[in-house]
């Protein structure tokens, strides 16, 4: 298999887009892929701030490098979410995060959970849902809470995260499983801002996973192989190997799932009804938007877990 | 195991609905749901005529079977496909369908596509898709209009056929997978009577294949064991065996994605834009419904065979 650009050896053949390339010509593409996806979902400009997630694994820390060499003005934030596991997860992964700033002389705000509200994930969880452990459940409403409150403390435009096409169609599936259609109406490349929260990009939602994987390898970047330790059994992931499945069969069948999706919102399929339109509301202790009058289920969570500790 | 009913053992263990019945509590089971299922999506009354598609397979003589034991007026309609392929399949799949209806009584229409039109349903797609043999697409084309028009020129107000939640998954799935809007709007257990073109009826669209196989298999109906030798490795089995290891793993998975659907399709969700909404045509041929002006792709395509014929 030769690269299409320059006929030499290829170091990556994507069966999906019938496309083989050499290192240096995959490492100018995947980023020029994603200045084309900025543009096309109209994302954000050269003159915004843009906040990107980190968490130290190999889609953020490629994402952080991308926005960086497209010359955008992106900073990083870490959550530290205080997971061990017995192999130092969030530890290992701060320090690569760290890392990978200095080495590029990047700006990183790192934001510890258990030093700012006094509980890690794990202790948050069993103090907050006992006898039914669900880690994954309070780690998303923490980390939705905290680079909310972060983008909008700091003055943020442009909130990014890291995810890339397998982990969009895995929870598309997973919301088309049960017609969530709430759900998929909010997913999308840019989720525009609103009353205080920052626009939301996913500047690789068009990218497989393996190539997010690549890019990172032949880049040279260092990050955290493992995956969560919660994330074992998780739904995602039996949709993820459900999708491979599919996608070994038939190539190109997971980004055709997601771009007829983004056509078919795009026509308005899945925004509801006008009497099912959700009013919003301001929590009263936190200032964030929620879903229901009174405290988000962030601040809820909070009380509950000093109650029981 | 025992059955929920009379505590004997059990025949037939339900999984997915957590159920387990023996043979006799079993086999009034699934009548006593079908005749529910009719009743809540209004597919007909006592007093309308209604026409089931009968192939020879195990649902449709099973419907046939249940809604004749129901005491509902259901007649058979059986088409003689011409599909041999070595393994004699049409006219077994007739002669087991005559042997059906004869022995219990029932009205059975007969029409042979040969005999009526010239040529079997593998001559027809040789004639008509030369170098790419498609019988599938051919077969979809000709039963949909020679049951429409059986069903309008003999005046049946209802079309039944034998479609099981297996069926209607995979197919759903399929559209999913592609987000076709508009063959999801017309995916229902009714569609309602338009324009000469007679309603149309699932009755067993929520029942698992497997427990149709478990109803024709107790009941003792002698049916086609073989699947149509046309169908080994198309989509809808492809979908079905994906779906399956979903269930295996989630019991009651298919029909929950089912039954969100039909909630999501019922609160409005795939109805086209009214800009999008096409208007039909009558075909100046045949006089059948059909989404383009000019001839109706029955009548184009007989025309293309005689012509090559």
């Amino acid at each position: 298999m030769k690269c299409r650009t320059c006929g030499t050896k290829a170091a990556v053949n994507m069966r999906q887009h019938k496309l083989a390339l050499c290192k240096q010509h995959f490492l100018e593409w995947l980023p020029e892929q994603t200045a084309r996806f900025i543009k096309k979902y109209r994302m954000f400009g050269q003159h915004e701030k843009v906040l990107v997630a980190v968490s130290g694994g190999k889609d953020s820390l490629s994402l952080w490098d991308i926005l960086h060499r497209l010359g955008y003005q992106a900073d990083g934030l870490y959550l530290g979410l205080g997971i061990d596991e017995g192999i130092g997860y969030s530890d290992q992964s701060r320090r690569l995060t760290e890392q990978f700033a200095r080495q590029r002389g990047l700006t990183l705000h790192v934001v510890d959970i258990r030093s700012t509200y006094g509980y890690d994930i794990p202790t948050l969880s069993a103090l907050t849902h006992r006898g039914h452990n669900r880690p994954c459940a309070v780690c998303g409403v923490v980390k939705r809470h905290e680079m909310n409150r972060i983008a909008r403390d700091l003055g943020y435009d442009v909130l990014a995260t890291g995810h890339n096409l397998d982990d969009e169609v895995s929870v598309l599936l997973g919301n088309t499983f049960s017609w969530q259609v709430e759900l998929m109406a909010r997913q999308a490349p840019v989720l525009p801002a609103h009353d205080g929260l920052a626009r939301k990009v996913k500047p690789l939602c068009r990218f497989y996973e393996k190539e997010m994987t690549a890019y990172a390898l032949l880049r040279g970047i260092e990050y955290i192989y493992e995956e969560c330790p919660f994330s074992a059994g998780s739904t995602t992931i039996y949709y993820k190997e459900m999708l491979n499945r599919l996608e070994n069969d038939r190539p190109g069948a997971k980004l055709a799932f997601y771009l007829k999706f983004l056509e078919a919102r795009e026509s308005g399929l899945f925004q509801p009804p006008a009497e099912f339109a959700q009013p919003m509301y301001n929590c009263p202790s936190c200032g964030q938007l929620t879903q229901y009058e009174g405290r988000c289920s962030f601040c809820r969570m909070m009380e509950k877990a000093q109650s029981h500790s």
